[in-house]
C-alpha cells in the first residue's frame, strides 16, 4: 500500500476508536485543542490536579504535555503525569513551547525529558534549544544553517533519549532512529492562528494512542493537519476565519482530499 | 398561556434584567461560556480567588460552579462559593463534569452537595455517577437501561438533596420533586463542539437568577440552547462555523424561531 | 502630516518591528487576546510563573497585566513582572478589570499602581474606581455626570501616577499631562464579544512597545480595534461571527480604510 493511504488508514482509525486524550496544556489554546480533538474524533480531556493526575493518565490512551502557560505547581502535575505515564507504557508527547527562553523552562523540560515523550514536537528554536540544554558532550550542536542546526538536534534528541521528533514548520520533519518523513502541507497563515502548533501536539497524542507505528501516527497527524490548514485558507478572509474553517475542514476530510494533497517523502 | 409563550417570557426576562452570573468553571470553556451569557443578555463575571469570592458571591445573582478542570485550589473556591451562596440564599448550579472519573471529583461533588445546589446539570453518566456516590442507602441505581437509570439516579438527587436535576442529552430531561420536563431539541453535531454543556450550565444561571419557578428556568435555558444550536446547525459546515453561528442565533432569537421550534413536554 | 496618517504609520510600525508583548492576562481572553496580537503583528508572550518571570519580562518590549481573573499566586507574579518592567524602563499597561467590585482587586490595584504603569486602560467605572480607591486627598471625585466623573478621575491619575489613562467607551478618551484625544469609533455589538476591553489593552501594549510619543500609540491602537470593529460588524451577523470577522479585518487592515474611517480629535 502507497504511504498515503496508509497514513489515511490512521485517519480513519482515530474517527473510529475515538481515543481518550489526556492533555495538560496551556491556557491560551486549551479550546481550539479541545475543538481539534473533537473534530478529528478523539475525545479530549483536560486534567491538571496532582490529587487526580495519576487516575486520569489511567483511563486515558495518550498523554500531551505542553509547557506554554506553566508555573510550579502545573510544571510538577505534567511531571507526575509524564512519569505514570512512562510507568504504565502509555505513549505520551511533550510540546516544549518556549524552550530555552527562560531557565526555568530549560530545568521542567530536563525533568520531562527523563521520563522518555513517545514523540516531541516543537519548531526548530525549540528542538535546538532542547538539544542544547540537555547535551553532556561538548562538541555542540553549530551547524550554520538553521533548519540543518534542527536535524542536527532531532538527531540528538531521537539517539540520547529514544523519542520521535517532529520539527514543525514550512516543511514538518519527522525523525526516528531510522528513517525520516518530510511533510510540505501546510499554509503560512497558519502561524497568524495562535496555537496551531499545540494543536499539532495534540493531534499527535490522538493518533500515537490508536496507531502502532509511532512515526506514521506523526506523519499521518501533522499532514492531516497541514491539509486542512490549506483547504480551509481557501475560505478564509483572514486568520479569524482561518480558525473557524479548519476545525470544519478536519471534521469534513475525506480520503480523496487527503490522498490527492499530501506532500510526503521519505528518506 | 402555553408553556412555549411562558418559558420565551423567561428569556426576555434575561435579555431584560441582565442578571450578572458568576462562573467558577473551567479553562476550556471560559471565553464560550462567556460569550455565551452574552449572547442572551446576561453578564458574566468569572472569578475565582479565595480572597474575593465572598463578595463575588454578593454581587452576583446567581453562581455557577463547573468543576471540568478543578484542583486542589480550586475547587476550596468553589465549596465556599457555594456554602457563600447557600447561605445568603443565592440559587446556584452545579456541572459535575467528569462525575466518576477520579475519587478526587468524586469528593469534591460530595462537598458541593451539601451545599444543596438549586440545579445540577450533567449528562446521564455524571447524573448516574453523582448518585451512585453519593448513595447512603444500599439498594443501588441498577436498572438496566441507560436512560432509566438515568431518571433513577436524577429522582434520588432530587429526593435527598431537594435539587431540581437536568440530564442532557439527545432528550433533555429536567426533574424536580412534582414534574418532569422533556425537551427534544438539540443537534447531534453540537457534541463536537467542546463545552456546550458548560454553555447550558451557564445560561441555567442566568435563568435561575430571574425566575422564580426553578424548573421553568432550566426549561428555558435547555429549549433556547437546543433550537439555537438547531437553527445554527443550518448554517454550519462543520464545528467550527457551529461555534460561531450558535452564538449569533442566540443573540437574534426570536419568540416565532424559539415557540415555533421548541419541542417540550411534561409529566 | 495630519494625525491620521501620523498614527497610520505606528500601525504600520507595530507589523514591521513586531514587538514581543508580554501579556499575564485571565484566562477568558488569553486565546483572542493572543490572536488580536497576531493579527496586528505583533508577537504574543503568556506566561505567569513566578520562578520565570522577570526572564520574560527581560525578552518582552512590553507588558501588559490585566486582573481580570486574578488570585492570590497570580497578583503577585503581576507586581513582581510591573516591578520588573518598572526597573528595566520597559512601557507596561494595566487592565483594571473589576475595579472597587472586591477589596481584593483594589488592593492589588494600589500596589500595582505603585509601579508606574505607562498606560492605564477600563471602562469608565473601573477608571472612577481606581481612582475614588487611591486618592489620599479627601476633595473626593464627586461630579454628577459620569463621564464627567470619569475624565476627572482620569486627570487624578494622570497627575498623580505619572501614567496615561484611557478611558474606553461610545467615546474613548486618552487623556496625558498635556493633552486628550477624544476617538470615535467602534460599534456598540462590540460590548457583546467577551474581552475585547481586553484585546484593546494587549494592543495598547503592542504600540508602546515600538511608539515613543505613548498617547499617540495608546490613540493608533484604539482607533485600529475601533475602526476594525465597524468593518467586521458590517459582515457579521451577531457576536459570534464579529468575533471572527474583527481578526480578519484587523489582520487586512488598509491605510485607506484606517486613514478614512478615524474620527479622532484633540483638545
Amino acid at each position: 500500500m502507497v504511504m498515503e493511504e496508509k497514513l489515511w488508514e490512521h485517519v480513519i482509525r482515530v474517527r473510529t476508536q475515538a481515543p481518550l486524550v489526556h492533555n495538560i496544556t496551556n491556557y491560551v489554546v486549551m479550546n481550539n485543542t479541545a475543538n481539534a480533538l473533537l473534530a478529528v474524533g478523539a475525545s479530549p480531556i483536560m486534567a491538571h490536579a496532582k490529587s487526580e493526575i495519576h487516575e486520569m493518565v489511567g483511563i486515558a490512551q495518550a498523554l500531551v504535555v505542553n509547557i506554554g502557560t506553566l508555573d510550579e505547581y502545573w510544571s510538577e502535575a505534567m511531571c507526575q503525569a509524564a512519569e505514570a505515564a512512562h510507568g504504565m507504557g502509555k505513549p505520551w508527547v511533550l510540546d516544549p513551547v518556549g524552550a530555552g527562553a527562560t531557565s526555568f523552562r530549560d530545568a521542567v523540560l530536563s525533568r520531562l525529558l527523563s521520563f522518555k515523550p513517545t514523540v516531541i514536537r516543537g519548531n526548530a528554536s525549540e528542538i535546538i534549544a532542547l538539544a542544547k540544554a540537555n547535551k553532556t558532550a561538548t562538541k555542540g550542536v553549530d551547524s550554520t544553517a538553521h533548519s540543518q542546526e534542527a536535524l542536527d538536534a532531532a538527531s540528538y534528541l531521537v539517539e540520547h533519549y529514544g523519542t520521535v521528533i517532529c520539527v514543525s514548520g514550512e516543511t514538518d520533519i519527522i525523525v526516528d532512529s531510522q528513517q525520516s518523513f518530510f511533510i510540505k502541507n501546510g499554509h503560512p497563515l497558519m502561524t497568524k492562528v495562535t496555537g496551531l502548533g499545540c494543536s499539532a501536539s495534540a493531534l499527535i497524542g490522538a493518533f500515537i494512542g490508536v496507531v502502532a507505528d509511532q512515526s506514521e501516527a506523526v506523519a499521518a497527524a501533522m499532514g492531516l493537519l497541514g491539509i486542512a490548514g490549506e483547504l480551509a485558507v481557501l475560505q478564509s478572509a483572514g486568520p479569524g476565519s482561518l480558525q473557524v474553517h479548519l476545525l470544519d475542514t478536519l471534521y469534513n476530510m475525506t480520503k480523496e482530499e487527503f490522498v490527492g494533497n499530501l506532500k510526503i517523502s521519505r528518506r
